[in-house]
């Protein structure tokens, strides 16, 4: 039996000198012989295809040591720019951003996902026209299209794959849609995955576990493990909605839509709320009516808020269990009834889970609010189009 | 904000050029050079210091392309020696291994886990003197001690933390109990993830998530993420013996060694089979009887037997749904009546998680039995004392 060899042992090439300038506002020559350990010749030889290439620019001089300035060069984050599409059940966010993931410009409107993926891709597709076109900006020069759904997707293929609530879309082929009309890679995630990496990168960047818990109208959770993106094998992983909870107090498991019972979403999502108040005479329709009813004290609304807290709490104790991370951020629409929520949430946690894993957990609000998948998905789509291994065609394509 | 710079760039120090050979049968200097891109100079400059150090040693010469034959290198194995202990709740294994990691010698011998750390690392601490001395090595050979417990450790100080069953183990600074005995590194870590490194590693090399369930006395579990053993923040990962599950059959809450009602292993460990057969009127004392009886067929501790597949079946579907592994395998004593409990782990998990998390999940049994926690702890303590970062100090020392 054989230990694995190091992956530190491959020779820096184009994209992990690259990767250096992403990671830094500006570097010399002397610095990336220095950070690479490759000689002045190899330093030269990459940088200057990189310059070729424009994704490394001259940025002015840096401090002298004796002799004449060194230059310094750094990443071109307008060489092009990058397209998002962070799409929910009911609303959609699009941004124009620049090559290190930043949005330049974003836009928000309404959908219904359901309408399947023809008419929310072109949806998409006409918020891109008019963000590049607002930005003097041609598709020609879009690196990379990044679009999220709220459904389970094969990471690879791009597929959404058996969404429960995203009819039409099931091995919908999301990159082929817009193949036709971009010349570039189209990256698709799920919402709860770019969300988590929004938070972490944005206010959490030395933490390496954090579980990003979205409650909205459905549950489900987005992890960082070993500081990145964790998908499992399938790209199934986080899928706390549907893990099975006792409820005391219900006399009956209430079907959920994944076609199962007891699922924690079918007693605690957004769709479920909607359907108890409703049950209780109280006159709401959408999660953001039963959001907006909890937030006025409303009795009856109150206590299943902090039922919903405690049952979501039970799969987050149930995960702090399994995978122990540092960090616990609620998003969604149900984190905005922040207090009886995290009150329920906090109670299961601190009771169920061991010592060892809440000694330094932390579990908070989502600071990015309802831009947190946008901004995530931004920095995984530039990952992913700089990925060193793909830097190679990048500079041959020119 | 910036995004992370690649660890790639390293350059290829001691540490790297050693885990080439760690991984490989044998090497020449072009071999490394091809590998590392790191110049010929570059190149025997680490090899001399390798060699220096005996950690890397000749090993005859390799194919001839038109001149004289290249010299071949390779890891040198028996350099020195490591000494593991896996200490369980009722017995131990010890083992005496090469700097690969491979067992080459070993010893069972039952304890009680519950005497404290004294006794039975005194006990542990007398098998390896038996292993060296049998095969002619001194103390002044270990390069490592590796220990394995059936419980919570922090990792990083190598401490016991909080253990349910392991009474006077708190906070027990191992370490510093083989400090004055052995002058080597000691690693300290929970028993499921040695058992899932030892799984993984020897029939799954390719698969890069992997839980590991022991289901015995207690139940717990180790997990393979990216390819690696995952501890989660603190150490805590994995502990799926205490999520809370519902069981529709049983009347009250069963209280847990862990103080709280209702978790996995109060139901289904082997402790609390034990009980339950009691209460059945059964003549068993421990888990080993249990499972005895389980074999003979008795149609109680069938029903049982079943009964704790479905409720260890209700957190490895949590645990899927959550981490969506490739490959979930069993082991622990209970695995040993396998037709019986497998068959209510499957049902559960194929009902509960998601189509796309077990469309290609195997769920099957342990294949090293209880020589998985002994055979992945060599391997873990090989990678732990050969880390890039550590040769340095490993070639100075000399």
């Amino acid at each position: 039996m054989s230990t694995s060899a190091s992956p530190l042992t491959a020779a820096a090439g184009l994209g992990e000198v690259l990767q250096l300038f992403r990671g830094r506002p500006s570097l010399t020559r002397a610095d990336v012989m220095q950070l690479t350990g490759l000689s002045r010749s190899t330093v030269n030889q990459r940088l200057d295809a990189l310059l070729g290439a424009a994704l490394v620019v001259p940025s002015g001089e840096g401090s002298s040591t004796g002799g004449r300035p060194a230059s310094r060069f750094t990443f071109h984050r307008d060489r092009g720019v990058l397209l998002v599409a962070d799409i929910g059940a009911t609303g959609m966010r699009t941004a124009l951003c620049d090559l290190r993931g930043e949005v330049l410009a974003e836009r928000e409107r309404t959908i219904d996902v359901a309408d399947g993926p023809g008419p929310v891709l072109s949806a998409a597709d006409s918020q891109f026209r008019e963000l590049l076109s607002e930005a003097g900006r041609d598709a020609g020069e879009v690196f990379g299209i990044g679009i999220d759904v709220p459904g389970p997707v094969d990471f690879d293929s791009g597929q959404v794959v058996s969404p429960p609530i995203m009819s039409g879309w099931d091995r919908y082929d999301i990159p082929g849609w817009f193949a036709g009309r971009y010349a570039c890679p189209v990256l698709v995630d799920k919402d709860v995955n770019a969300m988590a990496l929004g938070e972490q990168r944005t206010f959490y960047p030395d933490v390496r576990q954090m579980l990003m818990v979205k409650a909205g109208t459905g549950v489900g959770a987005g992890m960082i493990l070993g500081g990145e993106v964790y998908r499992g094998a399938d790209g199934a992983a986080g899928d706390i909605g549907h893990i099975q909870v006792t409820v005391e107090d219900a006399e009956v498991e209430p079907v959920c839509r994944c076609g199962n019972t007891g699922c924690v979403e079918a007693y605690a999502g957004g769709w479920a709320l909607v359907r108890d108040l409703r049950a209780a005479g109280k006159e709401v329709t959408t999660v953001d009516d039963a959001v907006a009813l909890i937030r006025t004290g409303d009795v009856t609304a109150v206590r299943l808020a902090r039922r919903a807290g405690r049952i979501i709490g039970h799969a987050i104790a149930d995960s702090v269990s399994l995978v122990n991370p540092r960090v616990v951020v609620i998003g969604g629409q149900l984190a905005r009834i922040e207090e009886q929520l995290f009150a329920g949430i906090r109670e299961m946690v601190y009771r169920r889970s061991l010592p060892l894993a809440t000694r330094s957990l932390q579990i908070v609000a989502t600071r990015l609010d309802n831009r947190s998948g946008l901004v995530g998905l931004a920095l995984l789509l530039a990952d992913g189009i700089f990925a060193p291994e793909r830097v190679e065609a990048l500079v041959a394509r020119g």
